[in-house]
């Protein structure tokens, strides 16, 4: 078999989601809602799936005409400037092979990626499978008074990202809101970055999966829409997080034409194109929200609202059981400080503590998580192993199953 | 941008498809069917999509469970042997993601790939994108006693093929049913191979996405069935070809589980999982098929005798007007003769003579096909380029019409 391969089949979502169904453990672990996307785009994708013969035959390889078009539309909005549907957009299967498309059409041999950490885990392998190799640099909790309390509270260096950047250095990955710690980056936090990219040449891959899911009042800032970085900046999305529909697998990239045409050769030669009935209908729920933009009737204003309920009731069980919860300004998932609990856990020592943690947690107490270690890179993965993450985006009453057996943790 | 993807931006599919489209021409070119998959299929989509929230996200990485068990039923009764669902079975978007994945998985920089000719045009770019080197061996028409009349006439040479292969072969790349030829490999065809492939440590990939697509009694055989070579064969398939649903994009590869753990990681690390309902609904079709396999009701017997019919509707119109067929045995296509056909078109002579016929057939003549020298490497293109390709797949209505431009062709 080929090398490209090696060291990257080892897989935290396989390995967890597996050992959660295996032990029937309360699943906060990988980071999907248990309940239904709304029902308009739900009845859209049954509806397309009676429009006739083509809704199940191939579409276009770059994104079905109607979705490229009402995302374009949508974004244009949202970015502030034209975005060319046949040119700037990419549709892809999931967020997730936007990011492999990425890095496939940026990175050659020797080419260097920063990663900011914590970082969704895929990130690594990618730029591993792509010849690259990866650079850290950690998002690091400001300690000022004492407890750290909100994901705001963690921030980067200037100097330790430019310490990091070669004449190597392709692009910078950032993901906002951020996986696993909830971090929704200011605009000047954004500009800072923009301004090193512009410095040094650089492209950003800004991962915005949660983009609509802030919460008390954060507002989350589009990298691309600052001068200068739409010409470098690709910015990813998902259907999957954006109708709590990840089982779809409908994602794109967006940017300018110039960039994106190198995905467009990456996606070709990997998958194609993507399947025409799902698509169809994201294409009909971006319709549907563009014209309720900012009125109550918008999922994207209804579905934080509601996670927001979600997150406060996880994190005050937490906080209450002294599990100390980093309060997330965004996204699915609360990490939470292990520290307070110790386990007499029978597993390896070569484990990092996360690790063992939750497969005890699993294991014994029948609930799941993620051990935040995952998203470090080794480099730093010791520094940040005395926390783990728990998904909120769940029907009240698996919170209410998990909040029992935290309650009953002593 | 990445070195990768250089060279492989041009793609005939994107190409020809829109260039059809503009031209608002009757469409045999890309390979799908314009009607509908079969009822039971179309309804167990639907109904996986109410079947409760689950079914709208994520499933396990490498098939939902459902599709990998009938998918393993069902075929181990075809190869006679057990087939592991979670070891051997690898789900993927489409057949051509199976592919790249097994590309990525298994060539390195240098490896050579055999590919025989004419080949479904991606084997080429994917091998390519895998750093690897690809080797050509071209079935050869037998010319016995002048014109050349079916597919099974077109044969490899045992001499030419050994004498490609070198110690950096890694691999043999056929597809049976082939595409565009439509030839179906014999038994005694598929051991030669087979003993090239022992002899000489190489796997073969075999791509069978027409698998249930022959005619006239031909009889589709599994290479991987035949003595010593389930572990040294990948078999990839198609829902999209099996259901008639090419826009569903499921599809899957089949082997050893040591072969396709590594097929997994590049899946794992490219798309992650696929997308469920639809996966769930093809579970349905198999577990269906498996009741009435070899009856009347089997769409596996039903769908063959259909397009045997347009086969021999296209074959009799294409002969009557002079462009002579070579009639397939199997799946979606015919290729046939333009030598007798003169055009005056207005194009670069520097492209291939079946392009420029093609660009003028879509353009004059509203009739849209496939330049066979696409299916060719570079090295025996010029040998081969006085055949199109149609596709036969399609209603009634559209034969029609494509009839009705042929016989006015003068
Ligand atoms: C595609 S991996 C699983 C979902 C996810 O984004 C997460 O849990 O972090
Ligand atoms: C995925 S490419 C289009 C379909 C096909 O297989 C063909 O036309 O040859």
């Amino acid at each position: 078999h080929a090398h490209r391969t090696d060291g990257v089949d080892k897989n935290v979502w396989v390995e967890f989601t597996k050992l959660a169904a295996d032990y029937k453990a309360v699943n906060l672990g990988q980071g999907f809602p248990d309940f239904s996307p709304p029902k308009f785009v739900q009845e859209a994708f049954c509806k397309a799936l009676s429009g006739g013969p083509l809704m199940h035959q191939y579409t276009r390889v770059f994104g079905h005409p109607s979705l490229v078009k009402s995302l374009a539309k949508f974004f244009s909005r949202v970015v502030g400037r034209e975005i060319d549907p046949f040119e700037d957009v990419l549709v892809t299967v999931g967020a997730y092979q936007a990011l492999f498309c990425a890095f496939q059409a940026l990175v050659d041999k020797g080419d260097e990626v920063i990663i900011v950490e914590p970082f969704f885990d895929c990130y690594q392998p990618m730029v591993k499978m792509a010849g690259g190799k990866a650079v850290y640099v950690p998002l690091r909790p400001k300690v000022e008074s004492g407890a750290v309390l909100t994901s705001g509270d963690w921030v980067l260096s200037p100097e330790e990202l430019s310490s990091k950047i070669t004449p190597r250095t392709k692009a910078i990955v950032i993901n906002t809101p951020n996986n696993p710690l909830g971090k929704v980056y200011k605009t000047e936090e954004l500009q800072m970055i923009a301004d090193l990219c512009i410095k040094h040449d650089m492209l950003c891959i800004s991962d915005e999966v949660y983009e609509w899911l802030t919460y008390d009042g954060a507002k989350h800032v589009k990298i691309a829409s600052l001068p200068g970085m739409w010409e470098r900046t690709i910015t990813i999305g998902s259907a999957g997080k954006t109708f709590s529909a990840t089982g779809w697998k409908v994602g794109w990239a967006m940017g300018s034409g110039n960039v994106i045409k190198h995905l467009k050769a990456a996606h070709q030669m990997s998958v194609f194109d993507c399947a025409t009935a799902a698509q169809e209908a994201v294409a009909q729920g971006f319709e549907r929200e563009y014209e309720v933009f900012g009125t109550p009737e918008s999922y994207f204003k209804q579905l934080p609202a509601m996670l927001q309920h979600k997150r406060n009731k996880l994190a005050s069980c937490l906080q209450s059981v002294g599990l100390q919860p980093i309060m997330p300004e965004g996204g699915y998932f609360i990490i939470a400080d292990i520290s307070s609990v110790k386990v007499n856990d029978q597993s390896t020592e070569e484990e990092p503590y996360d690790f063992r943690f939750v497969k005890w947690m699993i294991k014994e107490k029948g609930l799941a998580t993620i051990p935040v270690s995952a998203f470090y890179s080794s480099e730093h993965s010791k520094e940040f192993n005395k926390y783990i993450r728990f998904c909120f985006v769940k029907e009240d009453s698996t919170l209410d199953a998990a909040q029992d057996i935290l309650r009953n943790f002593s």
